[in-house]
């Protein structure tokens, strides 16, 4: 699942999240679609086909249950415990690793309270609120500015209400743009900050079949993992949780799904699509395949370097085959033709309406002109925006420590996104958490950014020539990490103190190097947002407007990485000459297992060996539904009418992936874990009968 | 899979098979391609895949124990056990069930022998000879012959060697067209005529998951049923019969396959394989997705109705789907972009030669004219050569009783193909078989085809008017069925003595029908001998030679429904983004049946459920390999290098379907149920352990 979408925080903080957006058409009759915000659900869509509908009661209770965690979870008892999954808490279980204890390869079961482990770094957050702050956000753009100009004008409110929130409620708020930008809305969190691994299941259990079986169906994952919210160094007693119905979902039921999804990109237009079709996307994708291929060149060597690869290794296989899946979905030509009738009759509506015309008419245009410059620029774009693997790893570290100790004395609203006042708790927890860094493996990947910029740029310009400072990369990347000391908390922590005053005079090697670069860095972002970003979010916003006149706003915007509900009912589907069952059980994993002989990533996982004649097989392990998720609902609870817990959104299938351009439900599936297997599978593998019955119990 | 190739007898009788033909490239190099014929089989491409080269005993043995029962078989003990598929056994399985004793619903068990149920009308044949006849069929043509003229010339040497064959050896004799006429080999049969039923599992477990599940894999069918060839009323004592390895074959492990695959059509031209993309094949699926909304309809009325519905309407699915997955072949650009640049490279090498060129030059564009005549008369060709379901049923009978009245008193070599005094015995038996007639059903059927017949051709044609004389369609096989004593199998066999006398004064409704339709039957057909058949087979003769000059005879010819000997590999497959396992196993059955809940074609089977705590679910059930195999395979062994069974090939994946024009080992796969669950299940599951011993004592 795509869980790096969301789930790399420093990406997020250099990356500009992409503007958010909407779906153009009325949905109302369209089929299980949409990724609601809570404070806009589809009652009549839900009426009309399932008969149901929630209550405000039902929804709040719902929102308060679910927990973000840069992707989806929930709480599931009374005292804060959690429940995401495996892959959510990988890199958790990754960080706190030892080579005495190696909890992906062998899991984790906490035996009690006390033997729970603090996962540093880690903050969880529930939505407590939602406020539209529409006027606020527009009432701060001053008449006559320019795209980019209004863009800061807007980022200066937005900035402000997110300080008075934290100011006035103590709540941190998000102000998050959607609809294309025709809507703001201040969503308020309490956060925890103490948050610790209760139970995670060994890789082998969690992720059987491996990158194989990555975005398959029928699956066989226990794809799970728990965690516990703490305060005041007790467990945190929390009044919303999910109970749990353990007679899990039934073939046909109507289920929902409470999560973050990360990004769709269904209010993009044509060109935008085809310029990631024929450019944009080609060029990712080959670049991750070669990174991925030095990974595995180097989990190779051994097992140790296997295991200091595998979070980041798995992460690049993720990526690779959802983007594969997103192309197949801009290469097919059915899917294209959808979107294109769905943009011309926008913009003949638009056409056909004098005020409409002259209001929105010059979107589509504008967003082409964008494209226009991208194009013109796509090697600075390419190789000055994204050294180092985007920021992760000791470079990305050392272009964050420089970048504080500049944005931090800047007032508030001037600041760099991700550097803003009530950004930098997150930033500072994140860059002085106690992470393990590996060497030799940051080695391959930062040789690998240097030679891709020496290679796209050429020896001659001025960036490279300053990068390089006449070194051969592999020679520049090798010395770099000998000499940094930024794989060490404490110094990491020292150079932050004070808001960075030392960072000046710092002449680590890593921190010099950052230096050289930050400029230019700089320049290219601030060129691609004028150009690009600002541009495109200008006219996105337009037509989402031109959307909302055309056809009202009946309907809910591009995923946003905040929460939202989606629906559908469980169900399997068509595929090639037969059908695909909408559940898989115990029995699948040995069935899948010794039919590939019993080994590597189809071996059967030893502790669900070793207990077998326990087991009841027939339980369901996994299932599908029509609910409409993408990337970031990893973790997301499925609840049942009455709002209980049935399952654990984990995956979509292959199908699913061009769903971020349009949603299809006769075969795109939403993935999940049955809270059957769940109960199963602590109780009868992991001899943690005490979660079972700490969810059972709470929900009576 | 598509037994009906070539199972269903009278099918055979009066549609013309195809010509036979070969594969145009040498195919040394190229993976595990070629069905070839015994006396030319491919050493070098053995010995360099495999390192692997068949002794001639060890080719004699497999050849002498295959057996040939219009689909595929084997003996698998000295005392005459035949393994063959439950699809294959299914017709003679529903003809012996009645009301009191369904075996098609609950599996029939033969406690000992005299409990083994004679199987009426069914005959075996063993291949004990290959002779090359080349010469003195081709002797017969005289110079400056017509194609039409040559033809028949050709078919009269063919009848007198058959007949020799007969007369000189007691075997039964059948000249074989091969490599598109540029071959002639006579097979020698020796033949069984008292075969009696042994074993059968129930339907559910032969065919778990039905329709749905049909030319799919993964797969978990049980598809096999098993016979015994009697002499003198004793069990038969063969000398060659496929001792068992009880460890089955392993992943990678080659593997042969000797069967009887019905058809390829790797030597058409592209013209022909255009021809039927766009006309012939799409006419062909719309008329048999037509027929199976009839018979689902008539099955739908009650379980009796189900009963006598099933074995046509599993064979009109199997058809479904084989010739759509067919159709996906040629419509699949790279397929044809792959046939075309074969052919022109053919093409190119003839012309280059004058030689060449003289003698086979025209090849191509004969072939054209001769589509372009079918395209003329396509619908005297769709609507008068085919009647009432091609030939089953009564009117089929009638047409065929009919047809023997008048060509018994021709001299042999000018009766029609299928009345050859050497094919009588065959003819006979079939005819006079106790069958079981069901009339309602048969009343649906005949419907359909009178209704197509006038809608096809019109009111005013003449034939119409023939056939029906001022009816209507249902009206006309309502008083047909009601009248006619066909269906008692004593009228019939009245009516074929002495040679049919009775027949021509016979006023039986159905034979008075068939006297009128015949005469138009035989000239459409024999119009479409003349301007297709003969002027294609005498083109695809010279594309066949043209290719024996060029890339010279190291291949194998077309299939032709004779025995063949293929090879390959266990392997499994990536398709999607995961890959196919090669081997299923028991534990599947339940994981799939408990996925779609337990019922329907999806039920774990009566009697695997019942034994569940006795069966090793580990135990593999079926597996996938790479061997080039096709409709009419059904009910092949499979054996290892040692020549012993480890499977039995019961279908191909939908992969394999555009096999029938161009093999591919990507993922196309030949589907086999593994030794290993012939004999667990045997043991296990249906008490028949004695079976099991049968065939191991017999292995010793």
């Amino acid at each position: 699942m795509t869980v790096e979408k969301r789930g790399v925080f420093l990406f997020r903080a250099i990356t500009p999240v992409l503007v958010a957006a909407f779906c153009l058409a009325s949905v109302a009759a369209r089929a299980d679609e949409g990724m609601w915000t809570y404070d806009h659900v589809p009652a009549k869509q839900l009426e009309a086909r399932y008969g149901f509908v929630p209550s405000q009661a039902w929804l709040d209770h719902l929102r308060l249950s679910s927990v973000d965690m840069y992707a989806s979870a929930s709480f599931v008892s009374k005292d804060g415990l959690i429940l995401t999954n495996h892959h959510v808490a990988l890199g958790a279980a990754q960080r706190l690793s030892t080579p005495e204890h190696n909890y992906v390869r062998d899991g984790f079961v906490a035996q009690d309270l006390g033997h729970e482990i603090p996962v540093p770094g880690m903050t969880i957050k529930v939505l407590e609120s939602i406020e539209d702050v529409t006027p606020a956000v527009n009432g701060g753009v001053k008449p006559g500015a320019s795209p980019a100009e209004a863009r800061a004008q807007r980022e200066a409110q937005i900035t402000s209400i997110e300080n008075d929130c934290m100011k006035k409620t103590g709540l941190k708020g998000q102000v998050v743009t959607l609809y294309g930008g025709a809507k703001y809305a201040l969503y308020r969190y309490k956060e925890y900050s103490d948050v610790r691994l209760v139970f995670i299941p060994e890789l082998q259990a969690a992720f059987f079949g491996g990158d194989d079986d990555n975005f398959t169906y029928p699956r066989y994952d226990l794809d799970m993992a728990m965690l516990r919210a703490y305060e005041n160094g007790k467990p945190a007693h929390v009044e919303n949780y999910l109970k749990v119905n353990p007679e899990g979902a039934k073939d046909g039921d109507l289920v929902f799904v409470s999560g973050h999804p990360g990004r769709t990109d269904r209010l993009q237009t044509l060109a935008m699509l085809e310029y990631a079709r024929d450019a944009a996307m080609p060029f990712g994708l080959n670049r991750m395949k070669e990174v991925r291929a030095l990974l595995k060149a180097y989990s190779s060597k051994g097992p140790e370097e296997a295991r200091r690869a595998r979070t980041v290794l798995y992460f690049m296989e993720n990526s690779i085959k959802s983007m594969e899946g997103e192309l197949r979905g801009l290469n097919d030509p059915e899917l294209m033709a959808k979107k294109r009738s769905q943009e011309d009759a926008l913009r003949l509506a638009v056409e056909k309406s004098p005020e409409l015309s002259k209001e929105y008419g010059d979107a589509w245009k504008n967003v082409e002109s964008a494209i226009e410059w991208a194009r013109g620029h796509e090697n600075d774009l390419r190789y000055k925006m994204d050294v180092g693997m985007g920021g992760r790893g000791l470079l990305g570290t050392a272009l964050q420590i420089v970048r504080y100790s500049d944005e931090v004395s800047k007032p508030d609203q001037e600041r760099l996104e991700g550097y803003h006042e009530a950004e930098l708790p997150d930033l500072l927890r994140w860059v002085q958490a106690p992470a393990p860094v590996y060497k030799d493996l940051e080695e391959v990947t930062l040789t690998y950014g240097f030679e891709q910029m020496l290679k796209g740029l050429g020896p001659d310009d001025p960036f490279v020539k300053a990068v390089l400072q006449g070194q051969q990369p592999g020679a520049l990347a090798k010395s770099l990490l000998e000499g940094t000391k930024l794989d060490d908390p404490a110094f990491r922590k020292k150079l932050l103190e004070n808001k960075g005053k030392a960072v000046a005079k710092c002449d680590d090697p890593m921190i010099t190097l950052a230096r050289r670069m930050d400029p230019v860095l700089r320049e290219t972002r601030k060129a691609f947002r004028d150009h690009v970003e600002a541009v495109e979010e200008a006219a996105l916003t337009k037509v989402a407007k031109a959307g909302f006149a055309v056809y009202g706003t009946d309907t809910y915007p591009d995923a946003t990485g905040t929460l939202r509900l989606a629906f559908g009912k469980v169900a399997g589907y068509p595929q090639g000459t037969t059908l695909v069952p909408p559940f898989t059980t115990f029995y699948g994993i040995f069935d899948r297992a010794y039919g590939f002989g019993n080994k590597g990533d189809f071996s059967v996982p030893a502790r669900t060996a070793a207990h077998q004649a326990d087991i009841d097989l027939k339980t369901p392990l996994n299932f599908v539904c029509t609910a409409d998720i993408t990337g970031g609902n990893s973790g997301s609870p499925v609840v049942d009418r009455e709002g209980r817990l049935v399952g654990l959104v984990f995956d979509g299938n292959a199908q699913s992936h061009p769903n971020t351009f349009v949603y299809d439900e006769y075969q795109a599936r939403c993935v999940a874990v049955d809270v059957r297997a769940i109960l199963e599978a602590l109780r009868k593998i992991y001899g943690a009968g005490n979660l079972a019955d700490e969810m059972l119990e709470s929900s009576r």
